[in-house]
Parts: structure tokens; sequence; C-alpha cells
């Protein structure tokens, strides 16, 4: 594998990243995890506005700018055998190494690295748990950005699989609905959807931006909101959505299967209108 | 600056962090920040406990034990020039390099990095700013080990001292008294001395235990609880406790100072108490 480290395309096992990185050391940085296509970003601006406004909150300046990420994804992804067809990239950039303690330097060195693998298989459809371990914390900034400090998410879903699920479903601190492990959530009632507003600690996706924006055009109801738990058991169908993996139906949740038949008949318009260029 | 990783003793400068790592991918892991004297670490036990729960509650496996931490230690003090006198460790544990994805891999090969610093000096008695932007997370179990997902106190340090300040204290979500940056938090109001429960969100700090212990043991009260916001105001002194800075005073939450000079006799008689060996 061949990566993408402060401009300069390496093998991964050539790659130092400083022991002393403050990504590594106290979480403190952030990601991007992009689809790419033909050597191209898909939903490039989106993922930078988002990665953008996570930098501008953390005070971590930017190294390089919209296009700089673009002409390094192509390399990378040529580099790596993914120059045709689709693949997945991870976009990482972190305050850079820095001397003990929480206090952030002044002038940060930014650590910037870009990773590209095979695109994930499809899922099937999730067989999702309500977790109870942990919940989202929607009274933290950092709920609103996609962090490094993952560690809740993945609690939820280890939860999950010891469960036997495949999949988490996390409440927020107000025990309302809030997202899935690394994925939003959308459920169907009555012919409206649903989906945790961000200020319920969901984090803002693209793709959950594109399929609103989509839907709405086309005229469905879609509403960002305030979830209780028990909209679950009112749900006719239910699914998430992130870069990689699309639009994934949730074919159950705590073993209880929606109603409607997996994926049901407004999951497939959605994930129709997701698909379409 | 020489650092212990994977058990060998090498230069800063090279030593190689796996980009993949998933300490610095996701903050899959935890760490623990302890003070040395004479090449030895002090509370070791409590601190090698705390770390073990921690990679209990995380799954990952411990790749070394009490004793090899303890000769690591040495070995790494002895070749920093420190194994006289006081000094600062830190060790950190991730689950270790991994393909992408959210989800542990079975056989994870963990990392184990432990580096030393000269030991800070202490602090002057803190100003304190109760943060409004983050709120420490009690729903979930990363607030009660030391994990590397430590975003949302680098925030609310940032934003302590943007309001002039030195440093931050949390609330929980439910508004009570959680914690400050980096230390366990604690009042006396009218003879009394109390601190945020584990359940509040509050580290279950080393520091914090020796002091709980030996001011009991001395027949002073110190109560574990649910702390309201408002308990400051009733406060005549305040400090804060961690293993490199020990007992710290407050002087002043946002500008308020404490009727009690600074440091206080409760304060002055408690920071004997832990120093005494």
């Amino acid at each position: 594998m061949i990566v993408w480290h402060q401009g300069a395309l390496r093998p991964v096992e050539a790659t130092r990243i400083d022991p002393t990185d403050r990504g590594l050391a106290l979480a403190d940085g952030l990601f991007e995890t992009m689809k790419a296509r033909d050597g191209r970003i898909l939903r490039l601006e989106r993922h930078w506005l988002r990665l953008a406004e996570g930098a501008k909150l953390l005070g971590i300046p930017l190294p390089l700018d919209e296009t700089g990420l673009a002409a390094a994804a192509r390399e990378l992804l040529l580099a790596n055998g993914f120059a045709r067809g689709e693949a997945a990239l991870r976009l990482t950039l972190t305050r850079g190494p820095a001397p003990r303690g929480l206090l952030p330097p002044e002038r940060p060195t930014p650590t910037v690295l870009l990773t590209a693998f095979p695109l994930p298989e499809a899922p099937p459809p999730a067989r999702a748990v309500l977790v109870k371990s942990v919940r989202r914390n929607e009274h933290s900034p950092t709920s609103r950005i996609k962090s490094l400090a993952y560690l809740d998410q993945i609690l939820a879903l280890r939860e999950a699989i010891a469960a036997g699920g495949d999949e988490a479903l996390l409440c927020n601190t107000a025990g309302r609905l809030a997202c899935a492990s690394a994925a939003n959530l959308f459920l169907v009632v009555d012919g409206r959807i649903w989906t945790p507003a961000p200020s319920e600690g969901a984090l803002p996706g693209v793709t959950r931006a594109v399929l609103l924006e989509r839907a709405r055009a086309r005229g469905l109801l879609v509403v960002e909101a305030e979830l209780p738990r028990h909209l679950l058991a009112r749900a006719q169908e239910a699914f998430t959505t992130n870069a990689l993996s699309g639009l994934r139906p949730i074919a159950s949740v705590d073993g209880f299967a929606f109603p409607e038949p997996c994926p049901g008949p407004i999951t497939r318009r959605l994930a129709e209108l997701l698909e379409a260029e």
C-alpha cells in the first residue's frame, strides 16, 4: 500500500508518524472518509467544507487546499491501482507533533495523511442494536465534526456485535435517537422521513445532506428533529447513510423486524435518488 | 529524546508509529501520565490497575505487565538522564495497526509507547473558567477511563484560555460539576470537602484516590457526590489534583476569587497530606 503523507507518496512501511503527534496522543485532529471513482473524489466540495469547518473549530491550520487534495487523491489512487473504478479514501488531519500537555502549540505543524483502500462491498441490511452502554454527547461540538475521537463509536459497535447485531444505534444523553456507529440514521413513519438534527448529536453527514436535498427537491417530506426512542417502534422502514456504503437498509432493531419488507418502498426510492448522478 | 517503543529504546526521530495505528485513526487506546522519582514510577500499582481496567473495557490485550512497565521506565529514565530526581512519564497503549474501519481486529498487535519528560514546574494557583461550549459525557464509560479521546478537554482548555483563564472546569451533560481539563476537582464548603463522583463523569484519578484515603484516615470528611454548579458560589476553597502537579489550588472561577486566601487552610493541610510519603 502506498500512502500520501506530508506531500509525498511512500509505501506505508516507510511512512513514519511521529510518536509525539497530537493525533495519536490526544485525538487532536479530524478525518474524512470519501468515495472515489476514476481517480476523482466524489462530493469533494462537501467533504472539504466539513473538514474546513472542523479545522476552524479546533484551530488547526489547513496545510493544503481543495485543489491540492484532489491532486493528492489522483496521484494516490493511480499509485495504488485505483485509477479506474471505485475506491475508498481516508484523509487524516492532526495538529501534528508537539511537546507533552493539553495546551496546543502556538505554531502547529499539522500532519496530513491520505490513504486509499478497495471500496468495501455493500453490506447486507443492518441488524441494529440500540446500545445501552454509551450515549452520544450532543453537548460537545465534537459531535458535529468528524474528529479522531471515535472511541465511543467503537464501544457502541462492540456492544451491538456482542448482542448478535452488526450495527449500533446510539441515543444522545437526553435519551433520544442520535446516529448509528459510523452513519446517519433515518426512519420512515407513515410516509414521512425523519432524521436526528445535528443539535441532537448527529454528524452533518455528506451523504445525509445529499439525500435531504434530493428528497426535498422531489417533494418528499424529510424532517430533521428530536426523535424519541419509541419512534423506532412506530417506524415502517429505517436506514443509515454514509459516504462509503451510501444508503444501507436496517432490517431489524434489537431483533424486531420493521413491518415493511426490507428494503421498504420509500427506502428503495431514496436509494435510487442517491445513486443518480 | 529517547523513547521506549515495543520493547526497545530508540531516539524519537528513529521511532515510527504506523499510519494505520488505531490510536491515531480512532483514538482506540489509553494512556497514563505518571510521576517518577529516582528511576521509579510513583504509585505504579494504582496507575497499572487503572490501565488494566481501561484495557479490559476496550478489549485490548496488555502486552506487558506491571513489572515490565517498571523495568521499561527504569531503562528509559536512565537513557534520558532522569536516573536521579523527578521526571514525568507517559505510557500510551493502542490497539495497534489495523485495516480501515471501526471494527477492531480479532487479534490486535497493540502499540506500547513510553516517553519521559522533565517534570513540569508547579503551576501557579489556577484562574479557572467554567466552560460553556463543551460538557463531559458521564453517559460514556470512556469518561471513567484514561482514553486517548481527549479532544473535548482540549476544546475546554482553549475556551478557558480565550476567556483569560488558565484552567477549565467542565460540567457534565446534566449541568453538574465534573472535572477540570486534565485533573480532578475538589471544593471546600463549610469545612467539608466535596468532589464529583465517577458516575458524574469524573475520571477516577490516582492522586484523587490517594487524597480521599489519606483525608479520611485523618477524619476529614470528603464526599463523592453530585455537585450542582452553584456550589462553586458557596465554596471557601477549591483545588484540582493530578499525577504531575499534585494538588493545585484554584484562585478564582470566572474572575471571582474564593473567600479564603489562596491556598486556604484546608487546601494547605490536604497538600501536606498528599506530599507525605
